[in-house]
């Protein structure tokens, strides 16, 4: 998908605007985006449309954008709810080729809101309109004098540009960003508030930023992702052009995911498809708000890492440890290698092979560090390095923070972040200035450093699956059904045999092909939880024993689920696993399909350990999974435990995965639990299948 | 325990400073301290001691401290590590109160530095001399003006005194926390850097400023604990005094703690003996940086909640979900109750009573916002207010602050935690100078909107038990002992029986305690992992198969240990329950006895699922621990399984816990692993035991 460039023009650097609802008190937020584009030194032309006046704040004003008589390249619509559509619609006519609406009551207000808004749309569409919004806030165009928005943070004296772009979900917070962004020495090339994203996205809006030779980095504040397939495109010509992209997601806790939806009136698929979605589209994911501002110079010119061996050097043990404490333990922390040891030393600087290179003792003068740092940023023992500074950056950056300047200007190199204890504004910004990645906490420093180890290259082969459309029907299969489904993918399944309910007689051939002792477990798409219910009886040793276990179980679901139809009893020989695993296979309403793999039984949900991808997934993509759960530690070859098949559990993984390929009868969910892993080279066997195809 | 008053004035506010190896070139770094007293206006008398020169930088200077003539309060000595033991003796004979060592190369440097210290306090003692380190950077007393640190923060042309008290085990970070605090608005009392606390340690240091009117809060920037009953008490009493103690430990990762132990020198006990000493003794436990210096004016005035219910208001829908987003799952957000949204309503204020009040369409104007935050703060439907400002924070404090401020005149009234989007520091300032609890990023937020939720008093009762002195020699007991020690406090113990090794012939009369399936285990103190050494058989059916399993075991381990001695194996009946968890025991080299409770099997060393309090607990702590564990949730009622019996597991608790009260043949290390936890009213009983005890 490319952009043409008289969009992003008119998107981004319009020639003229069109302020419709523009007010002339300058009390009234209506106001506001006139004065702050004067203010910033717009150059195009302003055209206030206000029904009653002839002039706003200097400006010869319209009646409507219909009666300007000249081409407008986007127009900024501050009108109440009901009066937008009037207003697209003359946009529409007049040939505006884009405008970005302020007003809100539209998608994210509910239904009535959503049909308002396909209304608009449809408008637009037919005359051509591109649309930002509704509900932005607007944007900034720092580099070429664009304050298009309401956002008080226009109302700084003046917007220092930068080289990173940033797209939000979240209107209001692109005012604190900016903010934030100013007093840090960081600043912006371009700000988008995409609103409800009804037209122009983040898909689109990304391209832009991409083919714009001013930003070398595109930040992203989301809360939901929705377009996947134009997200993921975006993502990966973003890599192919060496612009990272970096996401702060909000809603990674259940109350925040809760939010966000009532936020933006848009589905949210569930975290882990979309952090999956995310990595595996090529995107860093910073996890603390500032880790956002302050990243992108960490991963301009770099690329992802194969390996994750950190060094720290510090003139602070205090400041080295605040970092490293929060690291996780994914890091790998290594000291210098005994060739940078002994090249220093030949310098005359005697340093100690520990993970964290204090230089406290050895002396914390600019020529040491700058030695020290450009042994280590040359060394191919370690894979990104981590400078603390500490009292002396607030006070003499010409001696700690110099001769970091100088040992990166000779690029490219290994990623390098740099973390200052003190309050040391000229440091960050001499810093900044510099395009080195720089740290106010040790938090969002270490945030940084885990994001960049993390980041990977977006993943080879076809974008993800089409989606289900929403509200598609879904038709729970049953156990043999959803069994056979399993069989046809190559998973081995536990044999099973189907007994009437209620189990008057038992006849003893239909058991021929079981062995004792068996399990049994009622049939019924009713009885969702069927352990909970009574449905299920472990252990049995005789024919007669399980006639009993039968009676009671289809007596015990009758009472817990009086309307459920029980189609049966399914008995299975007992089968025994080192371990109990979970493959489970979804669409997901954001992302699409995602495969998910997780320790077994109740430890999946109470310890949420998971690990999920995009489906289909390789064999490489499976096992990573593995090495993913921890919860699996103990068949990975935990201490002199046996190991499990973790050969044949990566194929059930693969072969589950490839679901997202069944184009006939879509499956929307399916699950195995468990699936008993045995031994190295004893295979995998599935014992409880389950699966929800799409309607006929 | 208590400070004498002139101890505290010499050591906070000394009349008289000798500068114990004073430069006289004002480049060198042992001229800092004089430069600075005098700069930061010192009105006391300084006296430099240098061997060479008669005069200092202006004033008159002596050879030795000795030679002064007149009574000295504080010494501060600079020079190198071989000279410090002899300007020691000097200040005991001439009668100096106290001196602070900054100079290192003792404890924490190993074991040469280990006995230099010893031998440097021995003569301190004798002249009655009270040290602060070695390796200590000095104290900076902000109220006094009394600049006594080599720090180059203190070349700041001014320091702003404000009403919180510092305490360091990090030297170096005092600077960081300084420049931070004083560029926040957030000013300090005292700020100590502790070093090797040899003498002068947090308990002492901290008594002082619980005695010090101009100190309203304690930080605590931890490395170790070094006195823990000290440490105790001296919280406890800050606490009957309302001095909030506030934490943040370095160490709560496995790198982290190793390089804070490499770091001083001290034992460091395990990061959750820690915890639990700390909540137990009423310490407010911060895990952000930020936190530390904001969560000051939060606390002081407040005490403890029993409920963690949370409302959140915000004129910006995204900046609140940032902080909820943040939160962990333990907090309880709740909606405004309905009469809240009554009494506003009738004020013709309309807000959605939802657990975040976004007043975006309500309108954020001073007069709403006032409104809805005094209403909250009255509500006794929720326990703490998180208010969340935009935009307008930065620009408008009239809108935003004001109301906050306004709303927070009449103390005393619930808990309010501030996040403000913007950069905003004029209303951070002015925030901080009501006394109200404002936070720089949601993650400072939200972290210390848990630390304070998490808040406990300290625990009723005795201190804890004193500590076993290090390097006392252990002594192992094999099953049979163990199982002794348990039964003798009261725990159920699986029936076994000891068979020999090898087992030439089993006499059946042997088994008559057992009823077949039985497990088998080998007995030795030299196998220190069973399962893994081929030491154990479950599910052993007859008498034959049982001498068949004995003898594979007895090989196995042979083959894998062979030097153990290997005793007999250990036959046991095969026990089930609903759920297998392990409970501990242990002097932990920090804080003395505790006692921890663990998810069963591997899963507790993978998931680190563990809850630990102080030895010995009471019923009420025993069954917070079993609420904790994340993996007992099955047994504590998940869904519609069957529940734990949970009384009795609580009871084993206790009785393992009283294990700290045993004072002939201390037990140094406890653990059953696994105990089995029946249903409700099947009781527990324990299957494997290990008991290490002082060696006689």
């Amino acid at each position: 998908m490319g952009v043409a460039p008289d969009l992003a023009r008119a998107v981004l650097a319009p020639a003229s605007i069109a302020l419709i609802g523009a007010s002339a008190d300058e009390n009234k937020h209506a106001s506001l985006p006139q004065q702050y584009l004067r203010r910033h030194g717009y150059t195009g032309e302003i055209v206030p449309i206000n029904p009653t006046r002839d002039v706003v704040l200097g400006e010869k004003a319209y009646r409507s954008v219909v009666e300007v008589g000249r081409r407008i390249d986007h127009a900024f619509i501050m009108l109440p709810t009901a009066a937008v559509l009037g207003a697209v619609a003359d946009c529409a006519s007049a040939g505006v080729r884009c405008a970005t609406i302020l007003s809100n009551g539209f998608a994210e207000s509910g239904d009535e809101g959503r049909a308002r808004q396909e209304e608009l749309l449809a408008v637009a569409r037919r005359g051509g309109l591109r649309i930002l919004g509704p509900n932005s806030l607007g944007l900034v165009n720092l580099q070429d004098k664009v304050a298009l928005s309401a956002n008080e943070i226009l109302s700084l004296p003046e917007l220092r540009p930068g080289r990173y772009g940033l797209i939000s979900q979240s209107g209001s917070l692109i005012g604190a960003l900016l903010s934030r962004g100013q007093a840090r020495g960081l600043g912006f090339s371009k700000i988008i508030s995409v609103g409800n994203e009804a037209d122009l996205g983040i898909a689109e809006l990304g391209h832009m930023l991409i083919e714009d030779p001013g930003t070398d980095a595109i930040l992203l504040f989301l809360e939901t992702i929705r377009d996947a397939s134009g997200f993921a495109a975006m993502a990966r010509l973003a890599f192919e052009r060496g612009k990272p992209v970096i996401a702060y997601r909000l809603g990674r806790s259940q109350a925040g995911a809760d939010l966000a939806a009532s936020h933006t009136g848009a589905l949210t698929g569930n975290g882990a498809a979309l952090e999956a979605f995310l990595r595996e589209t090529g995107v860093v994911r910073v996890e603390t708000l500032e880790a956002l501002l302050e990243i992108a110079p960490l991963l301009v010119g770099q690329a992802p890492l194969d390996q994750r061996r950190v060094t720290v050097l510090t003139t602070t043990g205090g400041g080295g440890a605040l970092v490293v404490d929060n690291l996780p333990e994914t890091v790998e922390l290594v000291p210098p290698s005994p060739s940078v040891v002994q090249r220093l030393a030949s310098k005359g600087i005697r340093i100690a092979p520990a993970p964290v290179v204090d230089l406290t003792l050895t002396g914390t003068n600019a020529r040491t560090y700058g030695a020290v740092l450009e042994e280590l940023l040359q060394s191919p023992a370690c894979d990104l390095v981590v400078a603390v500074v500490g009292s002396s950056s607030q006070f003499r950056p010409d001696r700690a923070v110099a001769p970091i300047v100088q040992a990166c200007a000779s690029r490219p190199q290994k990623p390098l972040a740099v973390y200052l204890t003190p309050h040391a504004e000229g440091s960050l910004a001499l810093l900044a200035e510099s395009g080195i990645g720089a740290f106010r906490t040790p938090e969002s420093c270490a945030d940084a450093v885990r994001a960049f180890l993390d980041w990977r290259p977006p993943r080879a082969g076809e974008p993800p699956a089409a989606l289900v459309p929403p509200g598609r029907a879904a038709r729970p299969l049953n156990a043999t059904d959803s069994a056979r489904v399993f069989a046809e993918l190559g998973v081995p399944v536990v044999g099973h045999v189907i007994l009437p309910a209620p189990p008057t007689a038992i006849d003893p051939d239909a058991l021929s092909a079981l062995s004792f002792p068996v399990v049994a477990k009622v049939l019924s798409r009713d009885v969702p939880h069927k352990t909970e219910a009574g449905g299920v009886a472990l252990g049995i040793e005789t024919p007669e024993a399980l006639r009993d276990a039968c009676t009671t179980i289809v007596a015990s679901c009758r009472a817990a689920h009086p309307d459920a139809r029980i189609e049966g009893v399914e008995v299975q020989s007992m089968a025994r696993g080192l371990a109990e695993v979970l493959v489970g296979y979804r669409v997901d309403p954001t992302v699409g399909p995602i495969v998910t793999l997780g320790a077994g039984g109740v430890l999946t949900e109470i310890y949420r350990d998971t690990a999920t991808r995009l489906a289909p997934v390789d064999e490489e993509g499976a096992r990573e999974m593995i090495a993913e759960v921890r919860g699996l530690a103990p068949i990975r070859g935990y201490r002199q435990l046996p190991k499990g098949d973790l050969a044949a559990l990566a194929r059930t993984i693969v072969s589950v995965s490839r679901l997202a390929l069944r184009r006939a009868r879509r499956v929307l969910e399916a699950e195995i639990n468990p699936l008993l892993v045995g031994r190295e080279g004893e295979g995998v066997v599935a014992v409880d299948a389950l699966v929800i195809e799409e309607a006929a």
